[in-house]
């Protein structure tokens, strides 16, 4: 079985005056995506790492590489427009590497991660690949700690959270399933990986996440990230 | 205008050999519990604390009160079997305190919190108050930050995650609305205060929480509510 894991690291070009994207904020002298690259390689460094990164992007990140000493390998491709964008452009990279089912005799699984999200346990990403292996698709899910309401035409009304968990990254797939599913045209109803392959009508496993494995997204995302760090020190 | 806010703080005794109940896990040197206490005192000196503990935890929290020096005045009833239970035998405690509608000339809201969320801001308490005043029930959300999926007879579908909002604590209420809401069987479709409320006919307004207003009940949380505390001094 080959593996790769797609990590996605921002739609959306470096705006002039804009903040620094939170994939490059630094946590413990090195920026997230380099934990994220980390993360993967230190689970498994056979599988093959490939960074979807807005191609405005790309000087700085190959600066901060050399600047920091980054030593896992991983080759980059171009983000796209959206988040779906970036993940064809990344499968795309993949293709002429990987070829077709018919002329090649191992599995492929691909996993699609987000860059910010370097949390993630060893053992969610193995358990997500065993179950991708038997099913094609399998990602991981969490139970929804607070209670939920829905909010439907200025009204709003509590739902039962236990019918409902919050999904998380890696979400891994079937190689020939993925790149199939990605060819469909965009929809804004692809809101991760997972929906655009049951669109595509294949079935979604869910695999129990990590609590830890946090997007990190707004300044107190970064406040529990750190403190995360320094507790793995 | 006149203020309680009740601080309810687990419905089940201390189990032989169970772990230490979450509300007195000590952050930097104080029980959570305190802490709390402590946010709403800062907030209102003027607002009457109560305390809702089961028994059993009580002469527990007094010794701790004792030895700590605790400096907020707060009052203490008995929790009960579910938390539905607490929040009643909360809000029966202050009846006799409160008397009817009739023979008070001015209005009394009460706040239900839940005893592990100790960061909840000064302003979104403030603001459930404001708005409660005006409506007679109000209560803090935030956006679900992770992608969603609703789970029905073993398969799962993802759903639009900005159409819910996570529910927070405090939920701020008239006191002869929720004094009478609570009047009524209860039933385990009681999730919190609000739907309590709701079952009995009124109307419920969500005003913006803070996201740093997080519920302590896991390692996990622990870790945050660390980091949060040590950027607060």
């Amino acid at each position: 079985m080959k593996k790769y894991v797609l990590i996605v690291a921002g739609g959306r070009g470096l705006r002039m005056g804009g903040d620094l994207p939170k994939q490059f904020i630094p946590l413990e002298g090195k920026p997230v995506l380099m934990h994220t690259l980390e993360t993967f390689h230190r689970w498994d460094a056979s599988a093959g790492l490939i960074l979807v990164l807005p191609e405005d992007h790309q000087p700085y990140w190959k600066m901060l590489c050399r600047e920091i000493g980054c030593k896992v390998p991983h080759r980059i491709a171009n983000g796209g427009e959206t988040r779906f964008h970036s993940v064809r452009n990344g499968l795309q990279s993949l293709s002429e590497e990987i070829g077709n089912a018919s002329g090649r005799n191992e599995k492929v699984l691909v996993a699609v991660h987000d860059g910010v999200r370097p949390f993630v346990s060893p053992e969610v990403i193995s358990k997500c690949f065993t179950e991708a292996e038997i099913s094609g698709a399998a990602i991981p899910v969490v139970p929804v700690v607070d209670s939920l309401r829905e909010f439907t035409g200025g009204t709003s009304h509590p739902v039962d959270r236990s019918r409902y968990q919050a999904v998380q990254t890696p979400q891994v797939f079937d190689y020939d399933l993925l790149a199939k599913a990605y060819e469909q045209p965009y929809t804004d109803l692809f809101t991760d990986d997972a929906s655009v392959v049951e669109a595509f009508g294949h079935g979604i496993v869910t695999v129990p996440g990590n609590r830890e494995n946090i997007k990190i997204t707004t300044p107190f995302d970064l406040l529990v990230a750190e403190a995360l760090l320094k507790q793995h020190t």
